[in-house]
């Protein structure tokens, strides 16, 4: 007993010192924890989360979006086509995109400029929550921009690979090829560099939810590719690790966007060659009930 | 001094409960914890996160994946147009895919198996994280599962709308006239269940890494959004609220995967109607340097 007596300071001390952890920790993950909590409304799931910076309930400068007017709805009668014409067409749609691949040798041959334009144009034809179109897509052809652009993305990316993405992910990349040189960050005559924009901002200049903005700008990606890929441009899909915040400070983006991928675009090279990849049957990815 | 020594024993169990709970607390979070640290290896950085379920760097069941196996390359030419060409396919596809629409109303009419099936299977060409392809095409014809599916997301979607998802949502929504009654999934011939497989298992039976799995499933989901506009189809992406665990065992899908949308797929109805929306300009989602 007398030698608790004698530790008792140090006990409350080191009380002192578990309670202040445990506020630190408690306020660096108050999102999460709250969207944890069943009595916390949450904007999604944990199963369907999205990357979305969920607004706090309470906070004063998110949206008091008020707008209750009612759409009209009109009627919608797309095209039909007979079932031959159908089965014909998925077919060659089939065929067309089953030749799309992951291209790194991109020719420095100009593009015009007018189908980038008309390619961007669909992929923002893309669905989204609560039809928040919550994309934009930076179009650079400037040589000094695309320069710097490179410059950002190569010192980022030597890091990742020498440290911080592990031994697997490296290995698994090396059967790619792939590493940290991005040479047609400087060749292709287009860098197409796609942000999310995590909120939208209201005429009144308070912040507006954009639901599922990561997955929205997601699947515009998808139609984008398809739409490159329909008039025989190349890209790669890449999703540079932590150069965000710089690309998005060169291209002085606004503070509610965050980049989400960056697309090379052009011919490919006389000489591009790809790995030769096979893809997964359709019954090792299509399950029918 | 004296009331302090009385106290000890009391400090010294509240110094354990904190630590319990600490210790709780930390099991709770620990790969979001470890996520955060700078010296832990990210596999995705802050701003390109996606939802993957990292694997822990001692997690012994992770991959151990070895493959050092480099593939070869092979020469890349794809068909290459002059610039009027593409200028006419691009316009054309942009007509296509600005014809879309999110539908609700879809006809019960049958719809040939093999233009499904072509569909998901140019889905399945979307690029992924390290070749991965983390994707699995539930695709739902039988009406008793199609019917239970309903009773799952109707169940789920009413408490969403009236607990969940806060004022602001229900309100945005509401313009569209979406609520929770989706008739669509007894009527649509198909739905088409997308899950994304957050990690794969090798052969050994441990787990591979899919680096960006939700990422390249909504891509993907793009692609296919695409293909079933290019047939004359229709569908409305769907990404029902705290079904996923029920429809997964209900689909009997492996724990790897989880859904990420669902998509009811069949002709539009003969009297279907669309809310009158309109999309951004161009100049309004891209910027040109």
């Amino acid at each position: 007993m007398a030698l608790l007596s004698a530790l008792t300071p140090a006990l409350a001390a080191l009380l002192c010192v578990v309670i202040g952890f445990l506020f630190v920790k408690s306020k660096g993950s108050g999102v999460k924890s709250q969207a944890k909590n069943k009595d916390f409304r949450p904007w999604v799931d944990q199963d369907l989360q999205d990357n979305s910076n969920v607004l706090e309930k309470d906070d004063d400068d998110a949206e008091d979006y008020n707008e209750e007017e009612d759409i009209p709805h009109v009627p919608y009668s797309p095209p039909r086509y007979p079932e031959e014409t159908m089965a014909m067409r998925s077919q060659d749609f089939l065929s067309l995109m089953s030749q799309r691949r992951s291209v790194r040798f991109i020719s420095p041959e100009p593009v015009p400029r007018e189908v980038i334009d008309n390619v961007i144009h669909t992929a923002g034809t893309a669905p989204s929550g609560a039809h928040t179109e919550p994309w934009t897509f930076v179009v650079v052809s400037d040589p000094e921009t695309k320069h710097q652009i490179r410059l950002i993305v190569e010192e980022e990316e030597e890091v990742n690979y020498r440290k911080r993405m592990g031994d697997k992910w490296v290995q698994d990349l090396a059967r790619l090829k792939t590493n940290w040189i991005k040479e047609y960050l400087d060749v292709a005559p287009y860098l197409i560099l796609i942000f999310k924009q995590t909120y939208g901002i209201l005429p009144n200049g308070k912040k507006k939810t954009h639901y599922y903005n990561e997955i929205s700008v997601c699947i515009s990606c998808g139609i984008l590719l398809a739409a490159l890929q329909n008039v025989g441009l190349v890209t790669v899909t890449s999703t540079p690790l932590n150069c965000g915040p710089q690309l998005r400070l060169l291209l002085k983006r606004p503070a509610n966007e965050k980049l989400l991928m960056l697309l090379p675009v052009g011919y490919p090279a006389s000489d591009a060659t790809v790995p030769d990849l096979k893809r997964k049957p359709l019954d090792n990815i299509r399950v029918h009930i």
